[in-house]
């Protein structure tokens, strides 16, 4: 299925639905899972969310009556901005090859459901959810609209990143016209840190070295500041990419200990170099702009490590 | 004039224009001069933007081959995004009293034109600069659609604050539909941050003294710091409102000593307080959620004359 009409029609001919998110699940997934459910309903029917155990707690509200454990033999399972069937959340292994309808904007999508409604030119998934609601003429609510202005402005670093479309701001401007109250969703998703998160920032900027210039960065962040600073999941959302918010920066490395004995490597880099190719020196992989590996050891064994790949493909003199 | 067909007549009609900025030129001000200036020029006319010493340099380029210090006696004088003559850049005075159009987007705005065309529900000026464009037939380049993202983007926080509309984000959808090429932009003004920045950042949330279970944050930024740390003007932007984006924290104050002998202190306010009363008691003023006051003193001494007044607003238990 190309087209939202489609799937909006196959939608139609069914009840008892089961949404699926994927593991570790963003604000694009939960979005539009509580999107599409409270959209189904509008409709007068059966829908709702399988529990998944790694949903955070900022989603708890919205998801508040739309959670279940419990699956009716003959009910229609339907995943949302899932890539692959390895991404199934925890707990949903039963569900395992019986995917009858999966929504997606992956380019990776590897059409595991039996139908895939794929739109792989969408920022966020959340983009292709709005047009199935509005092809099932779903009478579009606030808390709809709120579910897919998660979606969209999560999945874009708030209109930030480099996938943002046009189209990614006029779903954006629609689900304003819905009723979306974005201020308070702004505030909770792009602008406050808790003070443990910006503490963190400080021991990063304070523990940072610099290569090439300045061109390069890499930091460590020890689990034992995460545990001093009690600093949790949702506070430690896009670390990752902190380093290279710094001027100058073109290449981070950011080490973590978060398994003990292991150092696990975030490498963020500007057009023109290759993280992925880096990592894979080292037995790792990605995007070339984000890539990463871990390694056995200490994290001084791994930033070694890393410096003497960067050194040997001279992005470090 | 409340259209923008209206304004628009009135500039085909005329030729030679002056546009003018205000003091302290913010990414609307100056988006807003090079959009109008190059949609001007587009069709055949003259315009040039007065020379204003306060650009800052990550607009150099956009202004290029745009600026001026040499006005014919028969110029059009045209302001964008000013309020009130007494904001007039530095260096225009001799255009106090003159200008034929202002077009702006600020409800305050004091009638001081000969026209007006003021569009007070529009989150940036560049929303009004946009339809006026529109209007006037102009083939939108990508230089004027990137000035106008420019506008729209920064006076919205990159859509994030609350005066952001649906119309601020169709604009947005629209420029990017027009060519530009938002993702360099938005890496600038809302994703780098020089060292310098984060190193303030850091020593700032070291200095932080929190009241009222956490409710209250007050902070200090000696000029010192600034100075060790050779943070630019840039650098510093909207730095007044880094404390409440602390989790919890529901009025901020920063206090600084910029100027040698006062203590300048900004207070943001959540919905419930009044940031203006209690710099009223001071001597300052502004805003319910924003608002300032400079007091003779030392950093100490304005920190307690504000913890003081807070005190006595029960704002401090």
């Amino acid at each position: 299925m190309q087209r939202a009409e489609e799937a909006a029609r196959w939608l139609l001919e069914r009840d008892d639905f089961l949404i699926l998110t994927h593991r570790r699940p963003d604000g694009d997934a939960v979005g539009c899972a509580v999107a599409l459910c409270l959209g189904l309903r509008s409709l007068g029917k059966t829908a709702w969310i399988w529990k998944n155990p790694q949903f955070t707690d900022r989603y708890a509200g919205r998801l508040a009556g739309l959670v279940t454990e419990q699956v009716s033999e003959t009910a229609v399972i339907v995943a949302v901005d899932m890539a692959t069937e390895d991404l199934m959340l925890y707990g949903g292994e039963q569900f395992l090859g019986k995917t009858q309808l999966c929504v997606d904007h992956h380019p990776s999508n590897t059409r595991y459901a039996a139908h895939t409604l794929l739109q792989s030119q969408c920022a966020a998934c959340g983009e292709v959810i709005w047009e199935l609601l509005e092809a099932m003429e779903v009478a579009i609510t606030k808390d709809m609209a709120e579910a897919v202005y998660i979606a969209v402005s999560t999945d874009t670093g708030c209109f930030r990143f480099s996938n943002t479309t046009a189209r990614t701001l006029h779903t954006a401007a629609m689900t304003v016209e819905h009723g979306a109250d974005i201020t308070p969703i702004n505030r909770v998703f792009f602008e406050i840190k808790t003070k443990g998160r910006l503490q963190l920032e400080a021991r990063i900027i304070d523990s940072m070295e610099f290569f090439a210039d300045g061109k390069v960065a890499i930091c460590c962040l020890p689990q034992a500041w995460v545990e001093e600073l009690q600093v949790t999941e949702d506070d430690m959302d896009s670390i990752s990419g902190f380093p290279r918010t710094i001027e100058g920066v073109e290449v981070s490395v950011l080490v973590r200990d978060s398994e003990p004995g292991k150092a696990k490597m975030s490498v963020r880099a500007a057009p023109g170099y290759d993280a992925s190719a880096y990592c894979a020196r080292l037995g790792g992989g990605g995007h070339k702009t984000a890539a990463g590996v871990v390694v056995r050891g200490s994290l001084e064994d791994g930033k070694n490590a890393m410096l003497k790949v960067l050194r040997e493909e001279n992005v470090i003199g």
